[in-house]
């Protein structure tokens, strides 16, 4: 057989089966866009002739990494919204209120190149001014899964009352939602079908029911999904008992929302019985654990919702309280807090944790037809990972192999050398090739510059812990 | 003022005051291995003459990090032993019965080399074979703070049952102690100061009562402290249950181990009131988040030390449980961890993780009048970060700064471009300059497959969790 590209003698984590698939001298043979054949070196290099060999010796080649949930739009106030009390209204809105659509897209096409130069290569994008922000994935060469953030509350919502309800506009609800409908008729399966797109009402509290439903039924028509934030705080449960007399969880299972169309970010506040409810409806479930660590100081119940039989996948969420977004990141963090969470060592082994960032996330965000395992047929989204690093020696392979214990509890991200997408080389020894890193850097310090001008008196009327903590003098 | 070297136009992070000390365009001069001057580079550039100048701009000059608590010597197992329940007994032992003096200082040099590309400057190393692995610390010119561990236990802890008391070997815990004597008198206060010497009881479980007094009555006579893991886990607070019907805690207090010179490693057995307690004696906690996470799946009472008044340190621990060696992984971990056990994301802010791998962490271990702060005749452990990377992005600095959020929260260490110790220039562009890195790893890895073909019936027959999970296809 006749390919483009063989990438062999690597330890290939297939993620096929259920665990993750090594083959110890392992080989992908891709043509074009689509991986033709997995298996050992051996094999696939006498059944293929190849244009291009990479020889990946003391390396580990696996399938790229899925950001279930990210927030790129907002990447721009990094490092300006943790350890305090109310993240969004004190912490996010001063910088908010301020930023262009412009600064928003300087900012998300950084991080961006931050996600893919730690592996990720699928990023579902849930953020205001998708449809200009999506032409940075279209740009990187990245996959995305994309839409717009769908609400009806005004531009402004610090000028609200914590602890009143939200009031609603429902022209600006309207607005929105035909944002997202010009986002799927524009992009969805663009880019060679790299970009999908689905429908992102922000939560159950911040629109109406009408426009609930209404999003279901286009969801239904347009066969997609629709992601959303369900039980993300006690300010969402808040508002809903308020408005409706019900918390979010029963309130959704009433209009039929949580079905195998919804992907339910979060559920820091679902109880165990409602986690439950969700898995047996047949929702999926986006965990984001480091940034419900640092905004929350709690631990989403993702085990249970495994255990119940749902389908989870791990998000990074957004810089401004995370304050990173690399899986890596997310799938240690995944693992060590549910182990505190049990109080038991062996729950959430590193094996579950990768999974949950690559073929199981697939299976939550409904692209495991094309992603999230090597098997013949599915995309060429491929990482060629360094094992010659300190924190990554020795390579053990019998009677027990360390290599996924490492990548999930050592890897910092920076060990991901080379990073295919849809076939395409999008970075080769860590430089990308389809964008100019330090002049993406350079445009987002400028937003950022001309940002933290505009906002300092909000920032400064808000009050923040974190302004308290600079005012006198900590940081 | 005519100095060696001037580093400017950084922002300096001196970890002087209560806070992180910032300078936002300072500057740090170097004579020989000490710092001579500190602050705003106009300042420093017109007082002082330099042979060598840096030019820090868009990057953060600090102190060397401080790892208070590493056993180097075991890194050759990384990735071994985690996920799984008995830790010691199944994970850790089958390798450590089957490796020699040589596999412990290869493994040792690779675990070294990661520390300082994360920027680890000091390393408090408490291992067996001391002797023997700090020549490594000599070879590479790092900071170490180190001992021999001493123990009374047979070689193979493994044929104790689980649960029955340890048989004491005076013979062995002589041949240790003068182990330990030994490196003192050779070692302490070689290679200009840079390599100190305490003395390693390996916990009040593992060396009879004698043994102990006497180790503290040599503390005192070379005027030295002790590191020692306290209440380390249930499987110690048994055994001194069963010993001497105490609990370990209030065990050491009637010896008056709990004074200035201890280093209390762990406590993660210990009780709020024998926190507090070794706290107001006057010893130091260090805690191990990471590694406590994932062997034990607990968080360590370091809140309630330190507001106990006490001062605390933070450290990596082993590879094999952890299972890397990264400061910044610590800091990360001790602040979200702590959040969650809080359940508040005030706790534990970004400021003051820094502060425990760094000035408070140089107090932990008794080095404060040396390292963890730039100032005036202090040594010149020097870390030069980049901040032009796509996960530092973007700087702000007005109204708030937040360089120390996204040093603690989004660095993975790899952004660490240059290193000085004691005034030398150790890693320079992420290049080591004092050893061969690709070499070291290749002996390590050498070492590695004669260990696991040495090990493999013992792994076989401890059938760990771990073991399990290869058996059965998941690894």
């Amino acid at each position: 057989m006749k390919v483009d590209l063989i990438i062999a003698h690597g330890y290939v984590i297939t993620m096929e089966g259920k665990g993750v698939g090594m083959i110890a001298d392992g080989a992908v043979a891709v043509r074009g866009n689509t991986i033709v054949a997995v298996g050992r070196s051996d094999e696939i290099l006498s059944n293929c002739q190849a244009d291009q060999l990479i020889n990946a010796t003391n390396k580990l080649v696996m399938p790229g990494l899925i950001d279930a949930h990210i927030h790129t739009g907002i990447s721009i106030y990094r490092g300006m919204a943790q350890d305090m009390s109310h993240w969004m209204q004190k912490g996010l809105w001063p910088f908010k209120k301020n930023s262009e659509e412009d600064d928003a897209a300087a900012g998300s096409l950084v991080n961006i190149i931050e996600g893919i130069k730690a592996g990720t290569t699928t990023f579902c994008d849930y953020d205001s001014s998708m449809n200009r922000l999506v032409q940075n994935y279209s740009k990187v060469g990245a996959r995305a899964r994309v839409c717009e953030m769908i609400n009806q509350l005004p531009d402004d919502i610090s000028s609200i009352p914590v602890g009143e309800l939200y009031p609603f506009d429902p022209a600006i609800g309207e607005r929105k939602l035909q944002a997202n409908i010009r986002l799927i008729e524009q992009w969805h399966g663009k880019e060679n079908g790299r970009i999908t797109c689905l429908f992102g009402p922000q939560g159950p509290d911040m629109l109406e029911l009408e426009l609930l439903l209404e999003v279901k039924a286009l969801a239904e028509k347009y066969d997609t999904l629709i992601h959303m934030h369900v039980a993300q705080g006690d300010r969402e449960i808040a508002q809903m008992e308020k408005r409706y007399q019900k918390r979010s969880i029963p309130f959704l299972d009433e209009l039929n929302y949580l079905d195998r169309r919804l992907m339910a970010v979060h559920l820091t506040e679902a109880t165990k019985t409602e986690t439950q409810l969700v898995a047996m409806r047949g929702a999926s479930m986006i965990c984001c654990p480091g940034s419900i660590g640092i905004i929350d100081g709690l631990v989403p119940p993702v085990l249970d919702f495994i255990e119940a039989g749902g389908k989870a996948a791990l998000g990074s969420d957004q810089a401004p309280g995370n304050n990173c977004n690399n899986m890596f990141n997310e799938m240690k963090f995944a693992a060590i807090l549910n182990k505190v969470k049990r109080a038991d060592p062996r729950v959430f082994p590193a094996w579950q944790a990768l999974r949950l960032a690559t073929i199981e996330a697939a299976q939550a965000i409904g692209l495991d037809h094309e992603i999230g395992s090597f098997r013949p047929g599915k995309k060429a989204d491929i990482l060629i990972i360094n094992l010659l690093e300190a924190n990554m020696t020795p390579i053990i392979t019998d009677p027990i192999r360390n290599l996924v214990p490492n990548l999930v509890y050592s890897a910092r991200g920076n060990e991901v050398e080379t990073v295919l997408i849809d076939g395409q080389l999008i970075m080769e020894e860590r430089k990308l090739l389809t964008v100019d890193e330090q002049l993406a850097i350079k445009k987002a310090q400028e937003a950022a510059n001309e940002i933290s001008r505009r906002s300092k008196n909000d920032i400064i009327a808000a009050g923040s812990d974190v302004y308290h903590m600079m005012e006198e003098g900590y940081l």
